[in-house]
């Protein structure tokens, strides 16, 4: 049984509804290829990653630039390949650091020097259930919403 | 609130269970860095992925031989990093194409001729849910279960 597919409109609905929505996990996917499950937060448009500035995904991410993040269950799919804006410690921005602190259940501040925020910003979003919303899954293109 | 860690004993028995439960879905990263959901079978110690040969899953699969897989809730995570066996039309073996349709709800071998099949070796499998799992979650190294 499968829900008929939802209009454009209704996903870019459902897709800034989650992102905003408290814990915000997400399957984070950067070259090598590398995979990691980790808790972002969404921020002026921007998906933030907290993560330890040493691991691999926030090496494969300073020096390639991007990554693709998958949110949902792998039949409610938000799909965002996304761009590395900028990053610093998770000192450095008490902004920051509070809006991520706000929408999730831990601050990355009690992680130890060595933690950095990433700022990634959406290039393509793409949201789909079955095969159904195959279709007209692309909501955003270039950095720009298509509804 | 979080479960105590469970041994790396548990942690073998909860995946192979999952792996062989109905309906296996995953998050597949190749290069690119590339991200899709799809359904994969578990079969003679191999994870198959049906796919169209030429999707960009597919062609970055057969170029690097390659790929991490994600499997459950970003709390409770399986993650096998694979490389890939050999691959073949869906309609080129009737015994895998029967072993995938028994574990799951669709037959990739009504998608049509572009479908392959892609059987992929696990050479590294980790397992944990919380933080206080992150130790011992190594349960397979170079092709080897440790436990």
């Amino acid at each position: 049984m499968t829900d008929s597919a939802r209009s454009r409109e209704q996903r870019k609905a459902d897709t800034l509804a989650r992102l905003a929505a408290p814990v915000l996990d997400a399957w984070v996917a950067t070259d090598g290829p590398h995979l990691v499950p980790l808790t972002l937060a969404w921020f002026e448009e921007r998906l933030i990653v907290a993560t330890d500035g040493t691991s691999p995904t926030a090496k494969s991410l300073i020096e390639t630039g991007r990554a693709r993040i998958g949110i949902g269950p792998t039949r409610d799919v938000i799909m965002i390949d996304a761009a590395l804006d900028r990053w610093l410690p998770v000192a450095g921005s008490p902004e920051i650091g509070e809006a991520y602190t706000l929408q999730n259940d831990w601050d990355p501040r009690t992680a130890g020097p060595s933690y950095v925020f990433l700022l990634l910003r959406p290039q393509r979003i793409q949201a789909w259930r079955e095969v159904n919303e195959i279709p007209a899954r692309t909501l955003m293109r270039d950095g720009t919403w298509l509804i």
